[in-house]
């Protein structure tokens, strides 16, 4: 396998990545989604897909019966994982290698894996032939587009047998087949999704079932039978590569798979170029319709255009030109694209946690402002009678509250004016508020009356000593035995609950509505001095106090002494002072810094306790682990930006946050640097081995929080009511960004430098404007600034 | 591979069948139990183990996350499958195998795969080197135990590397780790059962959730992680070989796997033996106390004797001598071992369903029959209010109905009476009827009166015709949607019902309740009456009437045109007239007849009927496939020697139930001639290379009737109240068999042949009895008798 100078690029300006060795990173994975499906390929070929129908549902299975649960971390690949390949056989020779690498594992001359924003692709040569795959999807149909490209570059003519695998799996246990269909010409698998009660019959009726791999071009023959097509050979060395054609095999409650082979004979530096389509069905007639629209080379380059065109409408609001150049392309090309695969398909789940719902369409704010808006209706009409907010959201007809959605968590509606103010901010559409939406139970109020109804759900959800209770749970993670009796509270919720009541009163102040702002803050103010009083340990905040009067998270606990969260929140609602927190962060530095991130909390449990719960058993790491978890992270930073004069703390930390490109980092973290995984592994000083190795999710609201502290902290580049406010936080290194914001329409090109200034100072064109803020923004118009910020202390 | 003359073979007496070949026989396996586990093992090495905690739970598991659900059909088999393997490695010519076959694959000069009752042995020889694999188990403990011998028969000096390979997989998505121990001297692997409701936690935390694998003695080195210990170069070539020790590595929160690694000098002809330990713990102090009482080749040989005479008590009440070598071996070995493994640990379940529960009872009566009285105590003790009864039999405290237990099912009081017949005639102990059985809603019945409520029950849940309702099923198999809406009904429910009343009418003649017995005789002579008014279609029996009215299971329907269960229950229940089986019995023949078994019903179906739902997709074979369902064929055998006059059927279809010990039936089955499965594969006629295949699955109400119908069917040994009867049902190509029968604590050596009498005619000694009838009975004598039997016409 050659070498590169490095073995990970980034390529194309950024929007793609690039790498020569499926060995030394064998996790590396693009992932693709469109409106109804994603899917997450390995650079050996392993692939992970699911589409909504609309619970998430699989078209390739694992051969054995895999249980049905959420997106689990730190996905594990063995030989028979579903995948996608292709072997290559020398008819002379006898020489076998796959494509991208698995199964079969040859090292190649030539490897090139490249996960672009559009799609996924490969280039491996070996043996003389080279072979390149690219893997793009629709917007609107769940199918995957392959094209296949084999080139003789070995200056001889050559007789090849080029054999597409793509292994269907354990479909299910009650029916499973498939067969060669020629009118479709391709493997057509069919099963019936298991159930019990014959209620679930007719929910089931319509479900995709049928799952096809689709053929451009007949193959010469075929395999739908996994067994036979194995035999005794095994994966590496299929006993179906060794006769002179497959078998035409069908399977009969037998695994599926499919595998279609081409028998060519290529002259020195000739191609061949073949398009497959894969996916579900629920009938042939479907399928039939998918391959006459879209399996043709005049569609394939329609469908990759159209694709490319629904990614650019999630490009962001902001281009950044800095001396970190690994950072702007993050910023620039996959952080946007992360924050709006969020909010654009909600995780692919037909009921996102509350919280999570909120934090996904905040970020969908600044790529897309509507689709917050419904989501805020959305929320809210879901609201219960009694002001709380339900664990999930409920996002298709017929869907369930499932998983950990069932345990009753308590912090919800704090994540509401969280959320909103960045809606207000990027829009000021304060007429969202008046919005009349009635719920299921038949109660109807405006948006500012269901969130005041929320916020005096919050205040009232608290003990005798003004403290919020957390039931089974709140956010990040559930310590699900603190409070189970009823009793115990949550400092972090009681400080999140104060944040959200000053937020919210902020917008009361805006409404008209000084006795309900005066009321709220006031709310806010017992909450701090509640958690002063009963949480403060000396250098930083308690977590929670349990059932049975323990209060936890302090110094004098050997493991989980000190947690991030209650840290934050106490910054961000006001509750620390001055003094406080000078304490405070250099504690967070010291028992929480690594070099991978801020630790949820340390030292990590080595064993549980029971008056805390879950968290000490949870899978984030193990037991042993309290792990970098990024979303209680990406607030710290946050609180530091909201903080002021901490830039260079913030700036280090959200580079922590982002997977690097460096070999160095992949090997650690196990990534490629195109999203921010939900966790990296703690135990940095107990397991160095697995410290910093990322959970491989994508699914987390740290990028809605990450985007945001670009925009608003970094570059500080905030909306508000009547215009845009300008406060940039530089690192001290640097001297000068250039930035490209755009707003309520209107393009703005920052040029922010260091100089000899005591306040910032905006130049619009030669005039220096009074305060940092623009006004009267009129959309279309492009806003050329010179930003001037004082120097480093 | 050396090929001997058949590749299989029963050996040791028929208690042991031996394996030539695993790639001719991919799927050979054997299965041993004890009270609290059970193993299914390959030829190949892949093993699936459960054990109770109390509900099914595993100690090695798949790499990926595994569905919980019931026992699967026709497991699925794959590379990184769980399983016990060993690896040699020849360490100066590099030559790797594996035994016993899997993961390597390379093909052995001689291989003996060696099901046993007791344990399950390999031999494999290779390169000069010989390995003997020995598994058994203790009897009240969950642990394999495992000799490995290693042989240098090549004639000189080896250096060699063994390395027994345990996977332990992916035991949990909460938390999993593993290590190295070595005060125990082995790997053990940590895990957390995963769960989301603080209550769960309670439930959970006493569960065995640690694996370990200990060596009696210590290895050279280690690795306790699956992918350290696989690398780039996978199963078939561990990575992990190919360095001078294992890495020693461990796994956080990853996947756990136990490798050791001996390396050695043999000089020729030496060998060298390890013991070694696999299975759950809950803590290293459960670990330790397993250790020190069975790691020991002392303990070894006494464990094996334990268990060796724990099978000895499960040998059942029948030996047979026949012409048929093949029927006697299954009959005096494998078919009680089988019986005595469903009544002894109830399949692994806490809530046998109640049907299954009440027959697996059944069969228990041949082998300890106080078993099965506190069986049928423990069911009515949880009879409904309203007489009918649950859908399973919860065993466990904290059991609940689970899977298909909870869709409600109304055959369950039918197999009262149809099973008590056993027991009553086995031990004539009425006084069983006179027991007090208390349920948890307070009412308090004797065992007799339960009975009666439950006949009454059957009675009553009927329709204004006389039919019995189907709700969303009955026995064999649910049809879901036959009376979903509470309207359809089931011929064959109706005639279970008859058969069930008539036969406890005889209980309530027996003991003195002559208007009972007249009311249930009525009864059932009024089921009777409905279904040949309803249900009679010319031929034979239809199946059954929908909600909206539709008779199925007639003539005119393309699809599941004829049932077997209607025919066999018409014949037992007294409904079909002697015209009316005249003609039923040939169409049963042309209809259902296939080489390996009557089908369920056939013609297959291909498509979904709506009207009757979920039989049609069942996983027994596809939709395609009606299957030879076993337990309603082996009914059918039974209704055939109730008949009389019937041998030459009822043993050619005895014949069909028995996987074979050739070569040829083996390969078609697919399952070694050690148990009978639930279904052989059917659409014989439209898909013949897998009809006949076996489901692999050993737990069946089959095996009871089975016994049942060798014992009171074709040996014709029959307790009743006050003896023994005595007319056996000779297949005609017999002219004498041997039968001992243990009865009642008496011995019976019954030496039958034809001879010209008229009837069968039975001396006991020089006595001729007045009728084939041995009463006054006295335990612990042994009875010669001499039984003529009237030559075939």
């Amino acid at each position: 396998m050659r070498k590169e100078a490095t073995i990970l690029c980034p390529a194309n300006n950024g929007a793609r990545y690039e790498l020569y060795s499926p060995t030394a990173m064998p996790k590396a994975a693009g992932f693709l989604w469109n409106k109804k499906m994603m899917i997450q390929i390995t650079c050996r070929g392993y692939a992970t897909a699911q589409f909504m129908q609309p619970e998430p549902a699989k078209y390739a299975h694992a051969p054995n019966i895999e249980a049905k649960t959420f997106m689990q971390p730190e996905q594990n690949y063995y030989a028979h994982h579903p995948g996608r390949f292709v072997y290559v056989k020398d008819l002379e020779s006898g020489h076998l290698f796959s494509a991208p690498y698995e199964p079969v594992r040859a090292t190649a001359d030539r490897f090139v894996f490249s996960a672009g924003k559009s799609d996924v692709a490969w280039a491996v040569e070996q043996d003389g032939i080279r072979v390149e795959m690219v893997m793009g999807l629709p917007i609107h149909d769940v199918a995957e587009l392959w094209t296949i490209k084999v080139t003789n570059i070995s200056g001889r003519p050559r007789r090849l047998s080029v054999t597409p695998y793509f292994p269907i799996g354990y479909m299910s246990w009650m029916n499973q087949s498939a067969e060669w269909n020629p009118e479709l010409i391709g493997v057509v698998a069919s099963s019936v999704t298991p159930y019990q009660k014959a209620a679930e019959y007719f929910k089931n009726k319509y479900l995709k079932d049928k799952t096809y791999f689709l053929c451009e071009t007949p193959p010469d023959s075929w395999e739908a039978n996994q067994q036979a097509f194995e035999g005794e050979g095994g994966l590496h060395n299929p006993s179906a590569l060794q006769g002179p054609q497959l078998g035409g095999g069908d399977a009969r409650y037998e695994t599926p798979t499919a595998a279609v082979q081409y028998r060519i004979t290529l002259d020195a530096d000739e191609e061949r170029e073949y398009r497959f389509m894969f996916g579900p069905a629920y009938d042939e007639a479907e399928i039939s319709s998918m391959r006459s629209r879209y399996l043709s080379k005049v569609a394939f380059v329609r469908t990759a255009g159209e694709y490319a065109a629904y990614m650019e409408r999630g490009g962001g609001c902001l281009r950044i030109e800095t001396p970190d150049k690994d950072l702007d392309n993050f910023v620039n090309n996959w952080l946007p694209r992360q924050v709006y695969y969020h909010g654009d398909v909600n995780r692919l789940t037909t009921d996102p946690q509350t919280r999570n719902f909120l934090q996904d369409n905040m970020g969908m704010n600044y790529i897309n402002p509507e689709v917050a808006r419904k989501a805020f209706i959305t929320a809210v009409s879901q609201q219960e009678a009694n002001g709380s907010m339900p664990d999930g959201i409920l996002l298709a007809e017929g869907a369930e509250l499932k998983f950990i959605n069932q345990i009753p968590h308590t912090d919800h509606c704090v994540w509401l004016p969280v959320t909103l103010d960045v809606y207000l901010a990027e829009t000021g559409d304060y007429g969202l508020l008046k919005e009349h939406v009635r719920t299921a139970n038949g109660d109807n109020f405006t948006v500012f009356e269901r969130f005041c109804r929320a916020m005096d759900w919050l205040l009232k959800l608290r003990d005798e000593r003004g403290l919020s209770y957390i039931a089974q749970g709140d956010w990040c993670d559930p310590m699900n035995m603190v409070g189970y009796k009823g009793k115990g509270v949550s400092g972090w919720l009681t400080l999140a609950t104060a944040y959200a009541l000053n937020l919210w009163a902020g917008v009361c102040d805006h409404e008209g509505m000084p006795d309900l702002a005066k009321r709220y803050r006031e709310g806010a103010a017992e909450c701090n001095a509640a958690v002063n009083k009963h949480l403060w340990d000396g250098d930083w905040f308690a977590r929670g106090i349990t059932d049975d009067n323990v209060v936890f998270g302090i110094k004098k606990d050997p493991e989980g002494r000190i947690w991030l969260n209650p840290q934050t929140w106490a910054i961000l609602s006001g509750a620390a002072s001055q003094g406080q927190i000078e304490r405070i962060l250099p504690q967070v530095d010291s028992h929480l810094g690594t070099p991978y991130g801020v630790l949820m909390f340390a030292p990590p449990f080595t064993k549980m306790r029971e008056d805390i719960g879950r968290v000490t058993q949870k899978a984030i790491g193990s037991a042993e682990n309290g792990a970098v978890y990024n979303h209680a992270g990406v607030f710290y930073i946050y609180s530091l930006y909201k903080l002021g004069g901490q830039q260079d703390r913030a700036y280090s930390l959200l580079r922590q946050l982002l997977p690097g490109p460096s070999e160095a980092d992949y090997l650690q973290r196990g990534q490629l640097p195109i999203y921010i995984p939900n966790y990296y592994r703690g135990a940095w000083r107990e397991f160095p081995r697995t410290a910093g190795r990322s959970s491989q999710l994508f699914n987390t609201g740290t990028v809605s929080w990450a985007y945001r502290c670009f925009i608003e902290g970094l570059c500080g580049l905030r909306g508000e009511d009547d215009g845009l406010t300008i406060c940039p936080q530089l690192p001290s290194s640097w001297d000068a960004i250039k930035v490209m914001r755009t707003f309520r329409g209107a393009t703005f090109q920052l040029d922010i430098r260091r100089a000899d200034v005591k306040e910032v100072t905006v130049k619009h064109g030669d005039t220096v404007l009074p305060k940092p803020r623009i006004t009267n923004i009129r959309a279309g118009e492009t806003y050329q600034l010179t930003v001037l910020v004082p120097q480093c202390q």
